[in-house]
This record gives structure tokens, sequence and C-alpha cells, in this order.
């Protein structure tokens, strides 16, 4: 596209955004305006002099994934820790918590072979399962679509390898509901399959799209007996199309799998928070949260790298653009969300404890993509309010405003009066890199990283100014 | 983000989507349901079944990019022909069209010293310019920051390189606002400096990032007397930066250019065009175009090869979900938009001449990205009609329906009963890539392509429906 007409494209574009901050809505058309403007003068500022996409940088590059117990882990939680001092939060300290520590080993090892040609299958473990024997396991493969198939089969699995090749729903247009659609077989494949004396497991990967980067994931073994605890991986989605394809021509082909990972003792860790007081209600919160902690594959940028470090850019925009919060604002690197969520649930615990008063709370994990909206998980006063805001976000590209599921980590926060919110960006690209060596950096957008940190700052100051444990006053 | 609570999570989302599809609207509820329907049908098949990504692959890393003029180019019509012919189309054919010559030539250099340093600064010709003198253009710059600048200056220009350095207005959300704000120096300068004696042109890429990719594009220079002209290019934003900075600390540093592009006579090339006939009106058409030219860095991939996928697989899909179309849907493969705007042109002209009735209009050339809306730029009769389907299209992500500027090469067939629509992405990647060695393959999305795909032939389908050159008929 060249610059033909594009002089007038802009006026009626720029004209087009005027008309819809015009809009009337159930805020008064007072605080409309002047809502409007203090949200305008925080995307200004994000998209001049965000530094989210810097101190991403650093965090996946520099310090790289960051699995749960591991060196890096706590290297994060140091950088995080420092950087919130540096940038003179009030408050910024360290909440231990004891995490799941797993270890993935030695690079794992597939393959069989089909008409004397030996395929290599790129693979990997599930986060929480066993190994394999040393040698690895050799068996027959039976493929199934579904936990409930798996179950069906019973006994029929014995000596075998379940291959879980349930694909993503394609037409689905939020990625996260296609996700939720076939994740069972990941958590659930091991603990089914392993009573009726299957061998191992292995999943298709959690993918949106074909190709060969095998996604891992965290797996249970429920309240099984530990000797019916087998091996469980995941195979990319491009390997399971042609594993599914040769099961056909040889029902009888034997694939092998070896794998060395294991758990060790739980590890200590740290969730890292940092506070902006409140001038009305120092002790009353709201807590905008993403995970520190990633799985160990690609760099941990989209899931949640972006989330952590625009949790910690709402509390420098506040600062920036001279807001001052009415309640404590937190910005919360929660640690293991990825497989235990044993950061999010000490936090809310600790909470709990010391009586905390939580107004809200707002997560961002769901990738660093362009923002579309927010949803909506809390308290039934407010929730024609918080609807009410949709207008004040439209000029920037946020539409979608649902009631449902806010976020893993703020969920133990969950009780009668608080609000919680899940930050929604487009989710298309998302799972070609979720859990897998291609979530790395040069997947994010510096611009749509700093438009998510921006809507997030303006969420947060419209639910600090109008929400409050008590239903909203006006 | 984990499986944790996402059932929950995704069965609320489907509800959310319900909620939307029952949204009353100007649309009678019969036909709501209808067109629901339908729509549905369309983008399940784009999504699981969508063809215009390999095209795609095909078009852009086979071909590779396809100035006007090329070999390439006429290669990508050869390729269009084909495809559609392959795909069954009823009437393929080819609209010869003359179109400017113009060619890079050897790899530009650009360069300066200072402090004892050998700045070598990335650079590319700009389309349409004439060369430097074989052995290059040495001469002091002079930054200004637009037209009106340097139009000010006047004769102070002379002997001069001037630097033109205005930059994206990063504050504006729409990134294409932001592009319209600063174009008009890289088409314009040439033609503003030349007169009062300046010796070369240099302009900061027309982009959103800060990087090493020049970015090229048209400039031209209009009415100025052919002794006038000088050369002009482009340099990286990072380059601009550096330059600008180095300025501040040595004013008088001199700066070396060296280009030698030259225009040939205009070639002779092709529009390439694909019909499904209509069957109740088959001498009334509707248009659904993109430009198969591209400038000769990268790989033309947002712009515009997936314009020219999507406009095909328009009509591939009306084909694979059964739709019979009352008028005739055309896919035109436009030729020369970036530089000349000739297939355009010769394609309304050809309409005027053999008094064809054109219906509607629809163009994608806005790069790949997720879809966010359309625009409408047609008859006043029709406008109401177009805004009401909005909600049909919500479901699938797109929330802006914006009265204007709808395209270039759809621009030449307005008149007071056609119809225009412009397809409208996410912007906020496009102008890292756009007219840059960085617009490749690998920067499209699959899904985000189909979904958009399938979002034009939905709009086509309502059209088709509700639209005449006689005002709505209901």
């Amino acid at each position: 596209m060249k610059q033909h007409f594009l002089w007038l494209f802009s006026a009626l574009a720029l004209f087009s955004c005027t008309q819809k901050e015009s809009t009337t809505n159930t805020i008064s058309k007072t605080s409309f305006t002047k809502d409007s403007t203090t949200i305008k003068k925080v995307f200004d500022a994000a998209l001049t002099d965000g530094q989210a996409y810097e101190w991403l940088r650093e965090l996946t590059t520099d310090i790289g994934h960051r699995m749960s117990g591991s060196a890096q882990a706590q290297e994060a939680v140091e950088w995080g820790e420092q950087l919130m001092k540096d940038q003179g939060f009030d408050k910024v300290w360290l909440q231990p918590v004891m995490v799941p520590h797993w270890v993935r080993g030695e690079k794992e090892v597939a393959n069989y072979t089909i008409n004397g040609q030996k395929i290599d299958v790129p693979v990997c473990a599930l986060g929480g399962s066993i190994a394999t024997p040393s040698n690895g396991v050799t068996a027959e493969v039976i493929e199934v679509f579904s936990i409930e198939e798996a179950e069906k089969l019973g006994d029929k699995l014995k000596g075998k390898i379940v291959f879980f090749n349930r694909p993503f729903d394609a037409t689905l247009v939020n990625t996260f509901a296609a996700y939720s659609g076939c994740v069972k077989q990941r958590g659930e494949g091991a603990k089914t399959a392993g009573p009726f004396g299957a061998v191992a497991t292995i999943v298709r990967s959690m993918s949106s799209s074909i190709n060969d980067y095998p996604h891992t994931g965290g797996m249970g073994y429920g309240d099984i007996p530990s000797d019916q605890y087998i091996p469980s991986a995941a195979i990319s989605t491009l390997a399971a199309e042609k594993l599914s394809k040769h099961l056909k021509e040889n029902p009888n082909l034997k694939f092998y799998l070896k794998q060395s990972c294991k758990t060790l003792p739980d590890a200590p860790s740290f969730n890292v928070i940092g506070e902006i007081t409140g001038s009305e209600f120092p002790n009353k919160y709201i807590t905008i949260g993403g995970h520190l902690d990633s799985w160990d594959l690609g760099q941990g940028a989209h899931d949640d790298g972006t989330g952590v470090v625009q949790s910690m850019e709402v509390l420098r925009l506040f600062k920036e653009t001279g807001i001052k919060p009415r309640h404590t604002l937190r910005a919360v690197l929660f640690m293991n969300e990825e497989f235990g969520l044993r950061g999010g649930i000490k936090y809310a615990d600790e909470a709990k404890l010391k009586n905390e008063i939580h107004v809200a709370a707002i997560e961002s994990d769901a990738g660093g993509h362009t923002p579309r909206g927010f949803s909506y998980d809390g308290n039934k006063e407010n929730v024609d309010e918080f609807m009410s805001w949709k207008p004040l976000f439209e000029p920037y590209g946020l539409h979608q405003w649902d009631i449902g599921y806010a976020g893993a980590d703020i969920g133990p926060l969950k009780n009668k009066t608080i609000s919680l919110s899940g930050y929604r960006p487009d989710s298309q690209r998302y799972f070609e890199y979720h859990h897998s060596a291609n979530d790395t950096f040069d997947k994010v957008n510096a611009r749509e990283l700093h438009l998510g940190a921006a809507a997030m700052t303006s969420l947060v100051y419209m639910m600090d100014k109008y929400f409050d444990v008590e239903p909203v006053k006006k």
C-alpha cells in the first residue's frame, strides 16, 4: 500500500476515533471525558516511552527460560527485585514459596521404523513425568483421540504406548477454546493409561500449527499408586500427523521413547512483589500479575515474560503519568504458575492470613499480542460498571469485554467481594509458541506489548477509581 | 498459561460468542440467522482448508519480489493466471497494461565520517529517483522535519543533501495514520528541494520501528524541469537517529551517497482477472482485489502478496462452500499499484469503455494480520445497511467498521452508485515490514491470513446478497 489518498484516510481515521470517544455510556459525561483524557495520557506514555520491551529483552535473552526451582528462575527473581527497586517503587520484597523441582535431564529420543526407513520424532517429556528405563521403552502404539476413548479401550492398552492425537479444533476463532478442547489428554493421559498397564503415553503437541516443535506442559498422576506411573511425552504436530498415517500402513510398528527426567525435592523460591502505596486506602490492594517461571524450552517470552514486564510497567506508568492511586497497587511476579501454582496459592494464603483487603486483581498470561479486551470474573455489584468502561477502550482496539475466567495465579484470591480481570490479547499466534522452543523474544512486538501495558494500566486506573470492596460508590 | 480452569474459560468464551450472535440489529431476524450460518460455514472452510497460505508461499518464496516491469512480475502474472485456471473459475484472462519500469541498479552506498569513524548507512534509492553521478555525490546535510520547513529554508538548501527526518507519531494507534503523517516527505522531498539547488534528498524510512532496514517507496518530480531532478533515497530509522545526533556534534559533516537506479521505457504487463459468473446478474460485477506487483526488496509478502492470495481465496471459498453469487465475482490481481497505479486505472477505464456495471469492490492492501474490520467508501444509500452487518462479524473479531478510504486500486472505479470497501487487518506490525527487505513470507501467519480471507468472503457474500446498483431492495 502506498501513500495514495492516505492523507484523506488519516483524517477519516482520526474522525472515526473522535466519533467513538463521544459515544454515550453509563459513566457520567464529565467522568467519561476526564477518564478518556487520563487514558490517552497513559497510552501516549506507553507508546512513546514504554520500557516493557527492553525489560523483556533482558529477562528472555540475558536470563532465558526459568523453570521453577532452576538457577535461572532464581536469577529472574533477583532481576525482578532489582528492577522494581531501580524504578523507585515504594516497597519491594520477596515472598518465599517452596516449589516443585522437576528436571528434564538428557535430550529425549523417540523414533520408529516404517518401510525400512527410520523416522526420528521431535519429542519432549511432559513436566512432572517420570523417566523411561535408562535404555528406553519400545512398544506398539495405540492411537486414541480422547481420555474417554482410552478409558473404553481399558485392558487393550496393556503393554502399549498410548498415542493421544486429538488436534486443535481450527474452527474455534479463540485458540484458547481449542486448547481447552484437547489439553486434558496431556494432563490426564498417563494417569488414565497407567492403571491399564500401558507402558507410556505420547501426546500430540498442544498447538494450532503443524510444525516440528514439540510443546511441553504439565501432567499429573493424580491418586494412582506410584507403581502405575508411566512416562509421558509430547511429540510435534507434524510428527503426530505422520505417525497417524504410518499406523494405518503398519498398526504393529514399534515406537521407541527414551527420557531421563525426574522430580527432585521441592526447592525454595519466591514471588517478587513491588508496591506503590495508595493515597486514600493504603491497606487495600489491587494486584497486577504475570508469572516469572516458564517452561525450560525457548525463552518463556509470550508465556509469560510479557505478563511479567507488563505488570511492572503498569506501576511505572502510574509513576510516569503522575496518577496517584487511591489503593495500594502491587505488581506481583508469581513463581510456579506452570507446574503447581504454588506462587499464586501462597500469595492468596498470606493475604488471608494477614487479613489483607483485596479490591481487584488483573492477570496477563495469554501472550503479548495486540490487545483485544478483558474478561471479568468478580463480584456481581461491579459487573455493569466494568462493562460500561468499554467505550473508553474501543479507540485503542479493545472491543472484547467478556464475563469469564480471569487467570490462574489470581484465581486463589477469589472471594465474594474482589473483582478479577484477565487481559485478553489477540490469540491467533499464541499456541504456535506456547511451551515450545519457539517461544522466544523475537516473536514479541514492542508496540503490541506496550499497547497491552497501557490497556492494563488504564483498567487498573478505572478499577482504582470506581471499585472498592463495598459496592461501587459514585 | 496452563490448562488450569480452562475448561471453564472455554465454555464461557463460547457462551459469550453465542450472546453476541443473538444481538438484535437492522437485518431481519430470519436473515440474520441465515447469514450467520452461511458466514460460519465460510470461516470454518477457510480455517480448516484454507489455500491462501500455501499460495502465498509459492508467490513469495518461489517467485519472490515482483517489481513492475520485472521478469518476476511476469512470472507472477503467469502463476496467477494458471492458479485461477486450476481452480476452475469460469473465466480467467489477462488485461494488458503498460507499466513504468524503474530499476534499482547496483546496491546503493551511503556513508559519512564523524570523530574519525566511518559510519556506513543502510540506504536504498526511492522508486522513480534518478541516479547520482557515477562516482556519487558528497555534500553537507541539512536536517528538516517537513516539506514546509524545507520550503521555508529555500536557497539555504543549495548544494546540500536535504535530510527529511520526521518520525512516525508513535501515539497514533492506527499506524496508517502515522504513515500518512510523514510520507509526504518521501514522495515530495526531491521535487521540493531540487528547485532550490539541493544535490540530493535522504529520507528517514517510513517505519514504526527503529532498526537497520531501509524502506523504499515511490517518489515523484511533479512538474519541475528535468534539470532540477535530484537523487532521492531512504535511510534506515536507526541510521536516521544516529545521523541526527551526529549532525548536532558536527553540522558540517559530509555525507556520501551513490546510487545507479534509472527509469527504462514503459514495459508491457497485465492485470490478472478470474471470474465466477453471477447466477442472476451475470453482467453486474463485484471486484475483489490486491496488487500483484511489489517493491524489489524482500518478498512483497504483506505488501501485497496477502491481498493477492486472499482475493483468489474469496472466489475459491464461494466454490468450496457452494454459495452461488447473484452477481459476477471478479478476483483482480492488479499490476503496478506501488508505482503508478496503472493497473487500477486501466481496469476502471476498460470497465467504463465497456459500460460494465460495478456493484461493489473490496480491496485487501493493508497486510495480512488478524482482521479488525472494514472501511466503507461508497454510495450513501448503502451505508446504513453496510454498518448493520457488524454484529455478524463481531464473533470473528471484526469490530472496526469505519467510513473512509477503501483502497488505491479500486479507487478509480468510484462513482455515484458503487460501494467500495477496504479490508482492515491489525496494523501494529505492518510498517516494520512495508517496502523493506523485512517483508517476507515468514512474517505472515496462516490463521490470520485465512481469517482475513474468510472475512472478505463473508463481506462479499453480504454485498452480493443485499447490494445492487439501485438502492438496496429487501
